[in-house]
């Protein structure tokens, strides 16, 4: 890969990251108008280098160069265009702006391809803005998704998604969900230490956790701080506070390898002299094995149930839920066999992240190539990778699409 | 007082409560419109009235029946117009619009008084939109308030008190800050279970609880949910957690008279996959004797200290303190011999709560009226009180001010 190509891949990162300029982190909650625009400019970088470009409706943007002997055979690369609040500026774009970047690689030093390459940017992977996660790729391969819902501010899911779609339509662009492809490859940063900690240069990804989302109700009773007696109170706070330190704890003793996150907690009122009435929190829990994600889901049933009494009610709803997912064995092993010929460093691990590849495996083969993450920082605005390591990825890539499309 | 006059109180009560029709209860935080429109439909009601009305530059109004021996001995009466959010129908401003009822009860049935009757309307008093409390009658007896202060929505103190003040300037409205008056009375509902319990039907306030107020801060490092393993963590919330939990059972163990209240928390980025990063969250905590407030804040001051590592930084910041405020003996006597006359059944009461007379009893004598709280809740939109007993507090208000101004 030349110093042009980096740069460009550079420049074009920086082009997106630079529409959350001003903001803490990147901020492309899916529909927002950051995400407008960012999707925008990923449909433009395509239009002009001749890809043909089609928008499904859920903002699924998939830019092909269709295969000159086998153009019904589809070897796709991509990733995700939304990120977290105050997320970093890798995640998800460095898979969207690299796949492309490796397109454009093979097409400069190679032609077109045999089979048809595909660049996806999907919609949505994050799950930040409205109760569900993979919307994207969940979309495009037809698996369900409740329509009926509404992100903390009340917008709807599909009032959000018909204004955000609609500003994709852009001159050239096909609206549509094209077939799927024949493998797919999601290019990604690590998210944690691992590589980085053992100085590695590439991960090869054999499998994804499983992981479930919870939300706790503590309903209790609103009331004046100064005038309702200690022991007269129906605080919704102290009863979270409790709820989250015995979940803690015992997700501790259940397993080490479980991880359990409370990260998104709402009070009411919120006010500092009124004693809370109601207080709603997140339980993010993953784990490389089922069994022990459906122990835990009891254990949080458990505790939940039985911490109620009279004056204060507990409620718990599990709103996502995704396998343990075992990605393809070939194209894991050809990217061993490419990482190695091109001397970088690497491992193969399980993605403690959920991506979009757990749902294209559900549909076709795919792999996972993931590069250092800095201090393992993400989801943050500290999120970084090398450039070296940006590189070496987009190389790899580049290599493993030669072998799958020409 | 007749059915006309209860009719009048029910009326106005009802249409200030109106402005925060379709809301979760009350919600004229200091200097919102709803708050702006409140303080303009008292000020219109007193002009009807023929009151002088004057406003000064915090937005607390003064409405004068001018004595017509000893018109400058002043003896008021009045609350504040402000509530929490999601507040109840009658905190504040059943002194407000009963101590105007008063007022109007004594013009109607003896005429002109000869000490001048004020009727005061507070701008601010429950310190939930800015981090201060009592900034109105602080404010009208000169104490110290910082100006810097800004919401949680970054606007500032100065922006939002200017622009709420000039829409009070109506035509016939006085710009100005009044001299103080030779007594205060303030009427309230008591915010507490205690009369209620009891099945009293008047409280004479004694004293007025200590309370002191913390913002307590947690700088973590936010992080992805899933990639960071469970040793590796900075997490924000759990730190604030286990803060907490330590707090509220050292509270209990130092004195059960002692309040302990978290009523407010801020998460940051506040999102389901990824480890907070920051987290403040506020302590309400009161008791009626300095000492034991001294040691709590020590207490405080310890733990947070202790339990920081070198990836978590915590810190806590007290933003209020009032001191254990003793009322007038004079008046309190003399409002107990009108109970008595007037056949309520009454008790004399220390209030948990903070009132605006614990600021006027530094400048003038000072006494309160409390009516019961139904199920002694408030802050809340359940917040009630029963028409009779309403009309108990009015009675022994009009009584108190006709033996003090005529």
């Amino acid at each position: 890969m030349t110093t042009t190509q980096l740069n460009q891949l550079s420049h074009r990162i920086g082009t997106i990251n630079a529409l959350s300029k001003g903001e803490v982190g990147q901020n492309r909650l899916v529909y927002s108008p950051t995400w407008i625009s960012a999707q925008q400019q990923v449909i433009n970088w395509g239009l002009q280098l001749g890809f043909d470009v089609t928008v499904d409706d859920f903002g699924t943007t998939y830019m092909d160069i269709p295969g000159t002997v086998h153009p019904d055979q589809i070897i796709a690369a991509g990733s995700h265009i939304d990120t977290v609040a105050q997320g970093g500026r890798f995640d998800g774009l460095y898979g969207v702006l690299g796949g492309l970047q490796a397109i454009e690689n093979l097409l400069e030093s190679v032609g077109r391809p045999k089979k048809t390459l595909r660049l996806i940017s999907f919609s949505e992977e994050e799950g930040s803005r409205f109760p569900d996660t993979f919307t994207g790729s969940k979309h495009y391969t037809g698996q369900p998704i409740n329509l009926a819902m509404t992100d903390p501010n009340g917008v709807s899911f599909e009032d959000a998604r018909r204004n955000a779609v609609a500003k994709l339509k852009i001159t050239g662009v096909k609206s549509g969900r094209p077939e799927l492809p024949s493998t797919f490859t999601e290019l990604h940063i690590e998210q944690g230490p691992r590589l980085i900690d053992h100085h590695l240069q590439i991960g090869l990804v054999t499998s994804i956790v499983g992981q479930r989302r919870f939300t706790v109700t503590v309903k209790g009773i609103a009331n004046h701080a100064g005038t309702t007696p200690m022991d007269e109170r129906a605080d919704a706070l102290e009863m979270a506070v409790t709820l989250i330190s015995d979940l803690s704890q015992q997700a501790h003793q259940l397993d080490k390898g479980l991880t359990f996150t409370v990260g998104e907690m709402h009070i009411s009122p919120n006010t500092s002299n009124v004693i809370p009435g109601l207080v709603t929190f997140s339980i993010d829990t993953r784990h490389n094995n089922e069994a022990v994600l459906d122990q835990f889901e009891q254990i949080i049933n458990q505790v939940v149930e039985r911490s109620q009494d009279t004056n204060i009610i507990n409620s718990v709803n599990r709103w996502a839920k995704s396998d343990v997912t075992h990605l393809d064995d070939q194209l894991l092993a050809a990217n061993q066999k490419i990482a190695d010929r091109l001397g970088f460093s690497s491992t193969q691990l399980a993605s403690g992240a959920g991506h979009d590849s757990q749902i294209m495996a559900k549909v076709t083969r795919t792999t996972m190539i993931f590069v250092p993450s800095i201090n393992g920082i993400s989801h943050a605005p500290e999120e970084n990778t090398s450039q070296e390591d940006l590189l070496r990825g987009v190389e790899l890539l580049t290599e493993s699409l030669h072998q799958q499309a020409y």
